[in-house]
């Protein structure tokens, strides 16, 4: 395998669906979100996707089978929107690896009727405590209005988004589809629940879905008490919070 | 030479014939196996696998020849089954060069008429001592039960594969083909040849043949021997045997 | 996306036209005068060009929108001449990366009519200071009494050229397009914008256009008064500059 | 430019011709020899070697011309026979590269008519002095006894041979070739003009044709000289001399 390659499960084609992508990474948001979605929506799957640019592992499981690394579409119906959520283990780490796979990616969409690309991700702001932001960047200024009306936030996210989040949404203006990417305003160092509840919230009330936040809310509240007890630690030990890096993030957790 | 690439010697066809994969890994384990085997069962060479992922160097033979570094096929008879031996100098030991040439040893399994994939290697748990495990992780549930009759052990072996003995099954199952990835229970930090002979009794006990263990009895105690010096040692220094990281086992050896 | 590729947004064709490449590089000279170039010349863009080399990243801007990392072709009339200047926001730091970006950039040039290739770039000499030079290097050295004339000097100007200034004049010759190189003498640990004054300067003077040098005579001025101040600071303290290392200029700035 | 490519600038074909490969190496002795024998010989162009795999990078001549990084092929006659004289700036440093180009190489000597690839490099011992040995290695074993009858040793030289003085041979014998990798003894650190000269003899003496030594002759001598100072100064110090590592040995030069 030189190339990276989908394994179609289903062939069907939708109409105007829009491809949700929640992959590792910065906080593991997006990916927090996507799975969250499949299990709520019952999502099926609708296709694998190999890469020679994932690492060269496969997984031992509990019942004793192998389990490959890669990424896996699926499809759910929400509100009157065909949804394909994009999930995985990993992202590519390198350069080629991101353009290769960002580009069947949205070769796939375009066979499968996906219209819009809209990627999950976190925005490291290095901070702690409530209030966090849900930003938006679009690759076409029209579909800033809607979205500002949903109280998600524009140009105030500043400097670059490394990997599938930001790639996705330019490859597939390239292709003629629109890309909005949305970003949970996180401390990067963590994995961060309750910003992944706000993008969730941010989504679905963009596309006008409804998905049950219960199992959110209860992890989220585990890990609102785990951070405030650490919160207290460092207080009580006065060693200031250190700033989060974006460049250390590693893309795969 | 931009890609991987078998060079045939037979083109003979075989029947669902099994490939037996013993490469370079944790503990020498698979490539003690495969090299036994090739020695015993007197198997034929009937192909080399040339690849820009091995190492650009030759070696020097004692005879004054050059040696490439290289991957090799091996035929022999095993009982009622055909085998088709895989053992070489190195694994590639960057992703895209395992997938390439993974996905080109499965090409040629299915051309020769290969049905099952079975990868030999080692699952270093940093233990010294006898009585160690033989584990399997398969790519169809279906295959466990006859595994198991055998005394192999299931869904105890944890975390990842790294290399071909991992992927080779994923790839075969993407083609149709059964993957069983056999893992001889090891400390992982030297070359284990009673780990390797247990693995070749579950092997030959689950493909029904005869095979002459003298040799590696042999190397097994020489083997054994060194072991308990070591020990002795450690005991009398107080060190005490340091946990042996998977992450750190050099792939060429 | 697995090779770079060129998306034209005008299809024009050319006659006799003058590629002038300006990238980021040495003192960011290139890039500055290429910068200047087409806002004063008023260039309108005619093709972009995406590469799997350059880093899979995107940029957030203050509106909102997301705007990939890329290299732009821009046309403009100078006097007779058709220039058509290339810029952007990295060069590809491997070899792979710039000879397949080289490759492309030339073949595009043979497609649009361009005759000769004229690269703009810093030669670092570790000098602060004025009375800096303007070196040339050429494919054929038929080109080389015309800009002798101008002043600027052959056979001084010693070592390799890393990247695309070295690269394109290069790949351009191979393909029977003639080539000049351009290096502004600067230091080499800041943006000089008073040696991508002088370097432009040359290359009117070559071709023979004018051009408004007022917003550059500004910022050099600002750069020249910076600069003072560091030296004053270096005598103060005592401290020799140090030698600038070639090897150590990062190419994305 | 994706792939490494051959540029010819004769077409002629030769007949049973010799391939000579002195590329930078170990003690610099293949290329120190192959710049003799083009010198010597009144050896013609006939082709240029460019690849990706080369680095990114051109050179400034003292004449204000832009010189590629390239490998060269000559042509001379020697004595009855065609010698085909690759020799360059560069050995490609990754096992892609070095995979990739042996096999243009190959191919191209397929085309042009060369029947047998002799390689020249170094064995470095780590030894200082004189009496050092000259080293072969065949792809065929009929191709031995001939060498021996020059005093030239089979089966005393160790290990491996990285680069393309071992994967040439091999990639010839692929192709239906004959191959055969001189090596001259040498420290290693440093150049050694006075084991090039015994290797050209060795070859000269095995393709029976002249070649004046008197330029050789100089350079080795100077090179003694400065050597004999530092053994001595050495000796004085009474610090041993190092063993040389070959896997530091760089191969640009």
């Amino acid at each position: 395998m030189k190339d990276s390659k989908i394994f179609e499960i289903s062939s069907k084609k939708y109409k105007d669906a829009y491809l949700i992508v929640g992959l590792p990474g910065i906080g593991l948001i997006g990916k927090t979100v996507a799975d969250h979605l499949i299990k709520e929506l019952n999502a099926k799957k609708i296709a694998d996707l190999y890469s020679p640019h994932f690492p060269h592992q496969v997984f031992m499981t509990g019942s004793g089978t192998l389990r490959a690394i890669k990424n896996e579409f699926y499809h759910a119906k929400a509100g009157k929107n065909d949804l394909i959520i994009l999930t995985g283990d990993v992202q590519a780490i390198t350069s080629p690896g991101q353009y290769e796979i960002s580009g069947i990616i949205v070769e796939y969409c375009k066979k499968i009727g996906v219209k819009t690309l809209i990627t999950l991700g976190g925005y490291s702001s290095g901070k702690l405590g409530d209030n966090k932001r849900v930003f938006a960047l679009v690759t076409d200024k029209e579909l800033i209005p809607k979205l500002k009306k949903l109280g998600i936030i524009f140009g105030k996210a500043k400097g670059s988004i490394v990997g599938a989040a930001g790639m996705l949404p330019i490859f597939g203006k390239l292709a003629g589809l629109k890309g909005i990417c949305l970003l949970g305003e996180t401390h990067g160092a963590y994995v961060d629940v309750a910003s992944a509840k706000d993008l969730l919230i941010a989504l679905s009330g963009y596309l006008k879905f409804k998905v049950d936040l219960k199992q959110m809310d209860k992890k989220a509240k585990e890990g609102e008490q785990m951070l405030k007890k650490i919160e207290e630690e460092l207080k009580r030990t006065m060693i200031q919070t250190p700033e989060f890096s974006k460049q250390d993030v590693s893309y795969i957790r």
